[in-house]
């Protein structure tokens, strides 16, 4: 078995330029971590290009059929994982998305914060949204914290990143679907009026909101109420509580 | 205008101990930084016992009329606040929380994550809950990062810092409360039979949910249902998702 033991290795000096936006964009590829990612990561229709092991780590056999295996010193492994205490197993993947599908859609325009943007995209995954669409103005879905934020979810969910946001958006309100744009000036979120069977929720930009194009083309502007003094949500918690109002009080599926 | 220019002032030193648990529990302090934060500080009951300024800071005179004010050099100021931009601006004050009333409340059982802590008592805030109760597990609600996350609401919702957390829920369930725990295998929170118009809704660690004592003196055990491939919701969102559907179909004000 073969270790590599240099960080002046191309492949390792390739894999560690994942972790920046460019490294990523430029090689087409990005790295998760730990076990159940990876597990994830295997039983999903992405191509894998690689498994990574620590030289300590013994793996599933299950969890190393898919791809050519590199095994790696502990300081090389290290250094090109992300967290601070890595599992031992890593794999590297092309970036793709699967196709969104279905009736209940969420938008995001302009998020800036992985956490946020993965956690949204948990959370819409655990609500039961069908896709989630990604302006071009979000952080980049394929970072290690997005991807951490995500837990996996972007193994199940369709996801589309789009180039034109607002063409998409039209298309769709073309189809039929109702655009539900929250703002901190909307009407008040639970005595919205009907909506469409099948919608998009749009949540903004953490400072800003929705965008002012996207707000004209919406069919409903919307407003989680808030009391006390509190003068706005974490963009997360929000999506989140709208995203499960609606699936309960709607009739999508 | 004496400007504060050496780390090894004494008043310093102290400020900069504040970082740290151990410092904010030695000297019975703790430092909360920018404009908007000072401002809410300022105008709460709470006791400050100093106003820091940036030598370049310019405050309104209203901000600096109720404490001693000590003007810092760039570096000295840098190195007392925890953000990496900070305002100009910070205050010590001296720890305390405003008495928990009404009928709402939500419990913290163990919450690590000190962003997870500080968002949930916003969002407690922004739903109308009255009051927080946090178990001695809890991580330190008047660190740096839990402040942060708050936005402020520390000084608006009232918050019990207890030692006896079994205690303390055996005394509100005496008191008529419902206690709600919410745990992955709860029956559906969407599905709950009747509650008080008095509750607690009690949120467990992170990795392993409400403690197993907590759990045997609830009235209720309720999950977040969970479609998809997603094992479980970021704590904080669900925490908001119960909140604000507890409030809309509660009499609890």
């Amino acid at each position: 078995m073969e270790i590599i033991q240099s960080l002046h290795n191309p492949k390792v000096q390739l894999w560690r330029s994942l972790k920046d936006t460019r490294g990523r964009k430029e090689h087409r590829l990005f790295l998760v971590e730990g076990t159940r990612f990876v597990q994830e990561a295997l039983q999903s229709s992405f191509p894998i290009q690689a498994i990574l092991l620590r030289e300590d780590y013994e793996p599933k056999p299950a969890l190393v059929s898919r791809a050519p295996v590199f095994h790696l010193a502990d300081h090389v492994f290290q250094a090109v994982c992300d967290t601070k205490t890595p599992q031992g197993i890593a794999a590297i993947l092309s970036p793709q998305t699967l196709p969104v599908r279905g009736n209940a859609v969420l938008a995001l325009d302009g998020i800036q914060d992985p956490g946020n943007l993965g956690t949204m995209i948990r959370t819409a995954d655990a609500a039961g949204f069908t896709g989630v669409l990604i302006s071009p103005e979000c952080c980049d879905l394929f970072s290690p914290k997005a991807l951490r934020a995500t837990m996996g979810s972007l193994f199940h969910i369709g996801i589309t990143i789009s180039d034109d946001f607002l063409t998409l958006l039209n298309q769709y309100k073309q189809n039929g679907f109702s655009l539900l744009s929250s703002q901190l000036d909307g009407t008040p979120f639970f005595e919205r009026s009907q909506i469409r069977p099948s919608f998009i929720l749009i949540v903004g930009n953490e400072g800003n909101g929705v965008s002012e194009a996207v707000r004209k083309i919406a069919t409903h502007h919307l407003c989680l109420p808030m009391q006390g003094a509190a003068e706005s949500l974490n963009a997360a918690v929000a999506a989140g509580i709208m995203m499960y109002d609606l699936m309960r009080f709607s009739s999508a599926q």
